[in-house]
């Protein structure tokens, strides 16, 4: 994978994908949306991303609504909801050449092993976005707080393509990193999801704010995090307490940030259940974790999303 | 206190309170309602009580907007939320003699302990109404589910009073009886309270039925009973885990019925937060018990209501 020469597949272009996808065209590579709701509007309008009291605007982005009309490419970002995954089985075939990466910016558990399973596991690399976005209109996306963006190979060690791929990243001004266990920064990035976005829903609407100013909430969050982390730990991820003591301490300059997870519960789409909390509250129970706090995390969102 | 003479008053004639006294008043007990909201409506109209199948009207019931109205009673039946506690403050004094027994109905821990404080141990006695009621309208009380309801002294063995209590309830149409430990019987009540209660606002609305028809939160329920039998027996009540069961058996044929927090909670009324989740949680914690659901229960009700 050269960089020089990246031709890029978005897939989901919501917040994840078009705050990527359009950082990575704005630094000039030769980036392709497929978009299917926000399709028309984009193609007249761009994209438009509110960053750290700037605007970056592209006027002219190239977005299909076919995969077969952006035909095989060196790289696909995928930035569906997990949600729609079954939707990848049509999407990705038309994008492949032998050699194509598969990169998910997926929540969760689950999302390597189901592009493995299908594609090829030597194709598949992950990332992790430490990153609040939201898309307020489509093509218009809120970028808060600095946030990284790690990325690594699946069950392999770091690779010559996560390394091309982080220097892209990083020329498109994102502070991306290489990190040789995914899967750890993945339950890293749990401990916040899991109790953040979690509480936002069973707390009708919480924001993060709302959580940390509550004495009593703030703490089951915090237990929630020790639960997440006693999971990890049992699945061989080494993950240290001041990890969760850094999550609860960053998350006051986010102050009244509604998480994704709480805005498509409040919108009605689907929530990404099982690859938040569905998924490693089994891994950890089968782990021998003890996790009654995210079970009834999981169940209560089960119910109402 | 002799039954042939009482002269009863109800405070608070919401469900329980209209409920009670409208079948002591049927069966012929000197009942006088102390009533706000409903007053006018009452006075016109009198109580209606749809029960199994069968409709008993009150045309006529003695109702007052003030107890020095009613005067000094033989019997005050409490049957207040307990959100509104500080209001027996001023409600009590002009209803009392110097022998008059103030029996609280009310959910939760606590109450006996308030009214003790206030008025003297030796008035208190307490009782677990083990019954489905919501009040449709004004003086309109539905109860389903047959029920029961346990009477007992305030830290004293059962006493006299307590037995002809029980008897003018038994007269009025209850399965009533006297129970030796009313506190233990208390945390029984609880048990399915702090579950059903507490998932169906937590649920956003999940009623018995939806909790009962969906494995997860069926264990959910059973797991936060478990919790409750643990602090329970920490503080020396002997409840045998058939409990739990038997109250998850018998509400399968209570259905959609939704409980009175949830109810309270959707109609923006107070939630008898610290009676039901607080105060059991605080005790249980405090005698060594380990409560996480019931932790997190309570910390997202106080949140959301």
């Amino acid at each position: 994978m050269n960089s020089s020469a990246l031709k890029i597949a978005v897939v989901g272009s919501g917040a994840v994908g078009g705050y990527y996808g359009g950082l990575l065209a704005h630094a000039g590579e030769d980036v392709h949306f497929l978009m299917r709701a926000d399709l028309e509007t984009v193609r007249a309008n761009g994209l438009t991303i509110h960053t750290q009291g700037e605007t970056i605007t592209l006027p002219k982005v190239s977005c299909s609504a076919t995969a077969e009309e952006i035909g095989p490419v060196d790289l696909v970002i995928i930035a569906l909801k997990t949600t729609a995954n079954p939707a990848l089985e049509t999407i990705i075939p038309p994008l492949l050449k032998p050699e194509t990466t598969l990169i998910t910016l997926q929540n969760g558990l689950g999302n390597e092993e189901f592009l493995s399973t299908r594609w090829g596991i030597q194709r598949v690399i992950g990332g992790l976005c430490f990153v609040c976005l939201n898309r307020t209109a489509p093509g218009v996306i809120d970028h808060f707080d600095a946030g990284s963006l790690s990325i690594g190979e699946f069950q392999r060690p770091v690779s010559e393509r996560v390394t091309t791929l982080v220097d892209a990243f990083i020329r498109a001004g994102i502070n991306a990193r290489a990190v040789e266990n995914l899967i750890t920064e993945r339950w890293r990035k749990l401990l916040w999801n899991i109790s953040f976005n979690g509480l936002g829903i069973a707390g009708h609407g919480a924001t993060v704010a709302d959580v940390l100013a509550n004495e009593g909430l703030r703490k089951v969050a915090r237990d929630l995090m020790d639960e997440v982390l006693d999971a990890a730990r049992r699945l061989g991820h080494e993950i240290g307490d001041e990890v969760a003591d850094h999550h609860i301490d960053r998350s006051y300059a986010l102050k009244r940030y509604r998480t994704s997870s709480m805005i498509d519960w409040e919108e009605g789409r689907p929530v990404e259940t099982e690859a938040i909390w569905g998924e490693p509250w089994r891994q950890g129970v089968a782990a021998g974790a003890v996790m009654p706090r995210t079970e009834m995390l999981y169940q209560l969102i089960r119910h109402v999303s």
